[in-house]
C-alpha cells in the first residue's frame, strides 16, 4: 500500500454497487481509506460486497460521517470533483494536474478526494469546504460519468504520478528533485543571458517557457545532467568568445 | 463525436451491467463503435440499459461477431489489453503511450481496442491477433480491474491525447507536427555537433535523450520556435568562434 495519506470521500452515495466498485478501484491503485458521508444505502450490503470483490477490507474499514465538514476535519487539503466550470473555473484542475499537486502534500498531511452524489454531485456549500477543484474532461454529448468510473480516473492519475515520483513509471529513473531543477534553471539563466539569448533585463519571461516544457516532461536526474552538460558547453563557448579580446590583445 | 475510427471490442463479456457501463464510458469520451465477440449475456437486457443510461444508442448499434478474427477483419491496427507481462513484455504499452500511438493511425484506418473476459482476459490465440499490447499499471495487492473501469482508463487517455492533438488540452496551443519537430532535431544536431557537445561520429545517441524529453512534454509550435531561437543564437556564437581563425588571420 502507498505511504501517502490520501482518503476517498463519497458524499451521500446512492448505489451500493457503486460503493463496492469504488473500493475495488481504490485497491487497484493502492488507496485504502474510504470515508462515507451520510450514505443513502447500506455500504456493507450484498451488492456492495459483490462489486468490491477482493477489496472487502476497504468496505469494512470505511468510516461514516454525518456531514462533509466532519469527514474533512483532519485534512490539510481537499479536492472536490465538479462539472460546474463557471464558479470554480480559476482553480479547476484536470486529474493529472491534481495528482501532481496532491501527492507531495499527502506525504506529510491528510489529503481528501471528494466525490458527490450520483445524480447531482457536490453542493455549493460542500465545494466551499474544498481548496481545489477537479474536473474530468468528457464529451459534451454525455458529460456525466458514473461515480465509480470518475474515482477510477482520479486514482489512476494518482498511481501514475506516484510511479513517476518513485521512478517506477515505464522503468524510468526517479524524477529529479526540486533543488536539482532549480540549479538547472539558474544555470540556464546565466548561460543564456551570457550568449544574449535571454534578455538580461527580463530573463524569466522566456525561461518560464522552458520551465513549462521541462515541467511537463518530468526530467529525471540523468536528463538534468545531460542538459547541464549542454549549458557547460555553451559556457565554454561564451568563455571563448570573451577570449577573442585576449586573442586580439595577444596579437596586438 | 470524434472523427477517428476507433472501436471498442469486448470478447465474451459475461456481465450485462459491465456492457452497459462500457457504453456510458464510451460516450463520455466520444467513442461510439462497440463490437461484441460472442457475448455471454443479452447486451440489450434491462441491466445493460440501466448502466448505459443515456448511451443506449451505443448499446443498440453494437455489432456482434462469432470470433475475434471476424471483429478485427477491417482493422489496420489492434491493441489487446493484458496483464501477462512475460510473453508480451517487449511490446507492452501503458494506456497513455497506446493513445499516442493509435490516434494518428485512427485518423486514416480502423483501430480496435480489445478487452477480454471479466475472469480470464484474452486468450493467447486472441492476443496473437493484436499488434500491440496495453497494460494498466495497478497495485500488486489487487491487480485485476473491473472490465468497464479498464475501458474507462484507456478511453480517458484517448480523449486526453486527442485534446492535446487539437490543442484543447488546458487551453494549450495545437501540438507541433512531425515536420516541425524533425526540423528542430535536425537543427539541434547541426548546432550541437558544431559546438562539440554532440559527438560528430554518433550525434544521435544523446539527441535521442532530447527526443524523449521533448516527446514527453509535447511541444507546441510556439515552443518549437523558442527552441529554434536558442539554437540560432548558439549558431551565431559558433559562427563567431570560427571567425577566431579569421581574427588571427586578420591580425597576422
Amino acid at each position: 500500500m502507498a505511504c501517502e495519506k490520501l482518503a476517498v470521500v463519497l458524499v451521500e452515495p446512492q448505489g451500493a454497487l457503486n460503493i463496492g466498485s469504488v473500493c475495488r478501484a481504490m485497491l487497484n491503485f493502492g488507496i485504502d481509506e474510504l470515508r462515507l458521508v451520510n450514505p443513502q444505502v447500506d455500504h456493507l450490503s450484498r451488492d456492495a460486497r459483490l462489486m468490491a470483490v477482493k477489496a472487502a477490507s476497504v468496505l469494512e474499514s470505511a468510516k461514516t460521517y454525518t456531514c462533509l465538514e466532519a469527514a474533512l476535519a483532519d485534512c490539510a487539503l481537499s479536492f472536490g470533483t465538479t462539472r460546474r466550470f463557471g464558479r470554480y473555473r480559476e482553480d479547476l484542475m484536470h486529474p493529472d494536474e491534481a495528482a501532481r499537486s496532491l501527492l507531495p502534500i499527502a506525504q506529510h498531511g491528510q489529503v481528501a478526494l471528494v466525490f458527490g452524489r450520483e445524480d447531482k454531485g457536490l453542493l455549493t456549500a460542500e465545494l466551499d469546504l474544498c481548496q481545489h477543484f477537479i474536473t474530468i474532461p468528457t464529451n459534451e454529448e454525455l458529460p456525466s460519468m458514473n461515480l465509480a468510473q470518475a474515482v477510477v480516473v482520479c486514482l489512476y492519475e494518482v498511481k501514475k504520478v506516484r510511479g513517476e515520483l518513485v521512478g517506477q513509471e515505464h522503468g524510468r529513473k526517479k524524477l529529479a528533485d526540486n533543488a536539482e531543477l532549480e540549479a538547472l534553471y539558474q544555470h540556464m539563466r546565466q548561460s543564456l543571458v551570457h550568449i544574449g539569448y535571454l534578455d538580461s533585463q527580463n530573463p524569466d519571461h522566456i525561461l518560464r517557457s522552458f520551465r513549462r516544457i521541462f515541467g511537463r516532461s518530468g526530467l529525471n536526474s540523468r536528463e538534468v545532467s545531460i542538459l547541464r552538460g549542454l549549458f557547460n558547453q555553451i559556457d565554454l563557448f561564451s568563455g571563448q568568445k570573451l577570449t577573442r579580446k585576449q586573442i586580439r590583445e595577444d596579437n596586438a
